[in-house]
């Protein structure tokens, strides 16, 4: 009898065997020959699963939180005008860490194209943020079509991917962002502790000419690229100490995230995600996102159906599989999160179906049993 | 044939097979209840481990320059004067820091008790700081004697254990240390990626009397004071996805230092500190620190022998131990760096007395075979 549940989470999410046997390998000295040879792979990696051949990869200890924070310190300087695109709590922490270093923060609200158009049209923003996937609230951003606006408009564009890197779609050379960030205990499928920035020619350049000293002393980039660039060149080189074990653990994720292939990668997440949202349909369940176009690919949130509450969730978690409550403030008791990335597969999303339906008929929601499944089965069915 | 190394560097140090399990677990939710008690547990045995039962501990993903960094960016005002005691490297590093914040910074070079007094009556400062062991020099401070002084003037005490808390005597409440942080990779037996501060009642008060926000939004504790509490009344709680497997690890590294207890575990590194002195002076080798009052407890830094240069390092991890070379830019080719802490055992010091014996020999240094080893064994005979 297995006691491990299947965690379902928006991160951490599951790590493969690989993986996991990194992190317990006995940790050697952050300028040993083997590790210096592992974490400059993984800064080569880095750029080929952010899809950003001239991009400059850093990896450095903490959370995303963090990487959201070495993006803003380091591109942001007292004065600068920044456009934060909301499409929920996420957008209004980067508008919050923007703003500690100093920018003058706008923010819209997960507008349509045209919308975005006209504001990027009424002022002239240094930087445009954007949250690719908001955990909170399971809405996905076109980051394409966002950024080539931005790009037109001579603004520097930065990608939260935290819930999407490795998961959605996203070209990050070929659609003009100028930086991406995640955290590597979601689709790029490492446990916490990771911050992973990937920047673009032109937001280094922005650095570069930087005419006030960065704010923020651990995350200064000024300190971090010597580095970055002496483990990439194969030399040892110190700032602060990397967290070996973790940066083993990324390099194995990432060769495995490129073995399977990017654009396969991305298939499979979307595959795997219009199926899953299939059976909450057919279970009778809205999604946060108001409409399909707004549907993250790595992530769903349902509503409860009408007389379902989140004690819903324990039933679940007793049927073998974790998810996530609400997180959204204005809404946190009314839905449900369901992470599906990095490792996740067929069996895993039947699975979850499988438990969730026994969770909503032990609350006494009315449906027949299986219709979850058998909507997302034809999803899967090639 | 073990082909793996005795790791005797200043950090990563070698970490027990029950971290390292933890360390490899398969990672659950960080609101998962297991998590929150261990991460409840952690918290409340770093208060032990640093002696200061009235401390608030904060753990966050990062690397001991993240701790100096939150220290700094939580307690520093811009004006706000600081005193900063350097015994090398680290010394500069923290100034860097305060500056950054806006701190005007007076540094004074290890000095003896009594010119320390003159400089704390010649000006009023806010904080003052001191790095107990300096990671690049093996120089140890009198943290108890700076401290005592620094409370009689008022001064904020901020000690930057990095090298020390769990190896070196310290006494956070006791001696009067408003601050006290290091990282997870020294003597406190965790790998690499975790921040770890304990801040006494006066930093706390000295926290919330600030009249303009923290510069450092990762760093912010109007962010991390409410997730710690959280975490330690067994509450979940978010702010950034803290690193459950090196959390883990954490809390059994934080259990099996407490099961030695802290008198017998400053004890034991002590002998074992001596015994590698004695033989390093058997063996004809000078230390960095001019006189054994500055010796660090938990590291070691000899020069190399009149005709022996740093290739001989070579030798001695041949020979199945791994040492550091030189930090301290000024004389970096001339030394080596033998740490002695955490799990550090009385064999573990022979076998490294033996490599370094091979690896002088082997350079040319004349000497009688085994005479380290015997003035090592003279100390460690009871």
């Amino acid at each position: 009898m297995k006691d491990r549940k299947l965690l379902m989470i928006p991160g951490p999410i599951e790590f493969t065997p690989e993986v996991m046997r990194a992190m317990g390998m006995p940790t050697t000295s952050h300028v040993a020959p083997n590790f210096i040879e592992v974490f400059g792979q993984a800064l080569e990696r880095l750029r080929q699963v952010f899809l950003c051949p001239s991009g400059q990869p850093f990896v450095v200890a903490g959370s995303g939180t963090l990487a959201m924070d070495i993006a803003a310190a380091n591109l942001v300087e007292p004065g600068d005008k920044a456009l934060v695109v909301s499409t929920g709590y996420f957008g209004d922490r980067f508008a919050a860490i923007l703003e500690r270093y100093g920018a003058s923060v706008t923010q819209v609200h997960a507008p349509p194209l045209e919308d975005m158009e006209a504001a990027l049209k009424r002022d002239t923003y240094k930087l445009m943020t954007v949250t690719h996937v908001d955990t909170s609230t399971a809405v996905g951003a076109d980051v394409k079509g966002l950024a080539a606006l931005g790009r037109e408009h001579g603004t520097l564009v930065i990608v939260d991917g935290v819930c999407a890197v490795a998961g959605e779609e996203m070209r990050q050379e070929e659609w003009g962002i100028d930086l991406a960030l995640t955290a590597s205990q979601k689709a790029i499928g490492t446990p916490p502790g990771l911050a992973l920035v990937v920047a673009g020619p032109r937001a280094m350049d922005a650095f570069r000419k930087r005419k006030t000293p960065v704010g923020n002393y651990y995350a200064d980039w000024t300190l971090w690229l010597p580095i970055m660039e002496a483990y990439e060149a194969r030399q040892p080189s110190y700032f602060g100490t990397p967290p070996v074990n973790l940066i083993w653990a990324l390099n194995v994720s990432l060769g495995q995230i490129l073995d399977e292939g990017m654009d396969v990668r991305f298939a499979r997440h979307r595959r795997l995600s219009q199926a899953f949202k299939a059976a909450v349909a057919a279970l009778g369940m809205q999604q946060v996102p108001v409409s399909p176009d707004k549907w993250a690919t790595t992530l769903t949130a349902p509503y409860f159906p009408d007389g379902v509450d989140r004690t819903m969730l324990g039933t679940v978690k007793e049927a073998g599989v974790i998810v996530a409550g609400g997180l959204h403030p204005a809404i946190k008791p009314l839905y449900f999160r369901v992470g599906h990335m990095g490792v996740v597969s067929a069996s895993d999303i039947l699975a979850t179906v499988g438990a969730i339906e026994t969770g909503l008929a032990k609350a006494g929601h009315q449906f027949e049993p299986g219709v979850g499944l058998a909507a997302a089965q034809t999803v899967l069915t090639p």
